[in-house]
């Protein structure tokens, strides 16, 4: 369950995160936690730039798949399929996106699709919350294509 | 029609975009196209990172609304409220986004609504292709929310 992985995953292969500063905050197992703060990431009404929190967004749903391949045993290729994303309210400080819990059974049917077929996809979703109250709304489609 | 203003507002107020080394392509009043390399935009499999794609597409769409709204003597603010992303291929090279054109009677219908309420909304949506298919479909929500 160490999240070491996933910083050292976006340090190594993606600069455009690297440059966010995005960062795992927090993994329990159910949910997974990114953070960035707001300077790299802010745009013209100094609030966070609504492509910064689609990257925070995606990349906490992406996140928590790449982290339960870990924990499943595998280092695995994910890809975003599609997405959606719903700004409720401007972000103003630091991004915090959290994924949102789903049913085991969800998971474990992820992984028998996996072993059947070496090819599986899930739906997640993530939040980005401000003072408890909901601004970004996000939910993606990924796949695992293929593992290293 | 110069498309001076919206190059100088991405390297002014937004900074990853300028990461992302964003800059306007072509725009003709009916189509806008922005163009970013591939290299501070790689992921793990030497292809477009999927928070790239979405930032240029994102941006594609918004730069569309920024320019008709300079087209029509308006210094804008303007959000993005909800948008929607498929990806269909991968991108292996230089991203290319273009907006998509619209039936004029939706521009006029716009600065209509502006005029009279001092908001509104508009559907765009952009498209990347590579080889000349379709690798990444975007459609987004814009809303004028005030002016400078």
């Amino acid at each position: 369950m160490s999240t070491t992985a996933l910083d050292a995953f976006i340090a190594k292969h993606l600069p455009l995160a690297q440059f966010m500063n995005l960062k795992v905050q927090a993994y329990d197992g159910n949910h997974l936690a990114l953070s960035a703060p707001l300077a790299p990431n802010i745009n013209d009404k100094l609030t966070a730039f609504g492509g910064s929190l689609f990257c925070v967004s995606v990349m906490a749903c992406w996140g928590m798949v790449y982290m339960r391949c870990v924990d499943y045993g595998l280092d695995p290729d994910i890809v975003v399929a599609q997405a959606e994303i719903e700004y409720l309210k401007p972000v103003a400080g630091e991004i915090v996106s959290q994924s949102l819990e789903i049913d085991e059974s969800r998971w474990s049917h992820f992984f028998a699709r996996y072993e059947e077929r070496g090819r599986a996809k899930i739906d997640l979703a993530s939040e980005i919350k401000i003072n408890g109250e909901v601004a970004v709304r996000f939910s993606g489609l990924y796949a695992i294509v293929g593992v290293k």
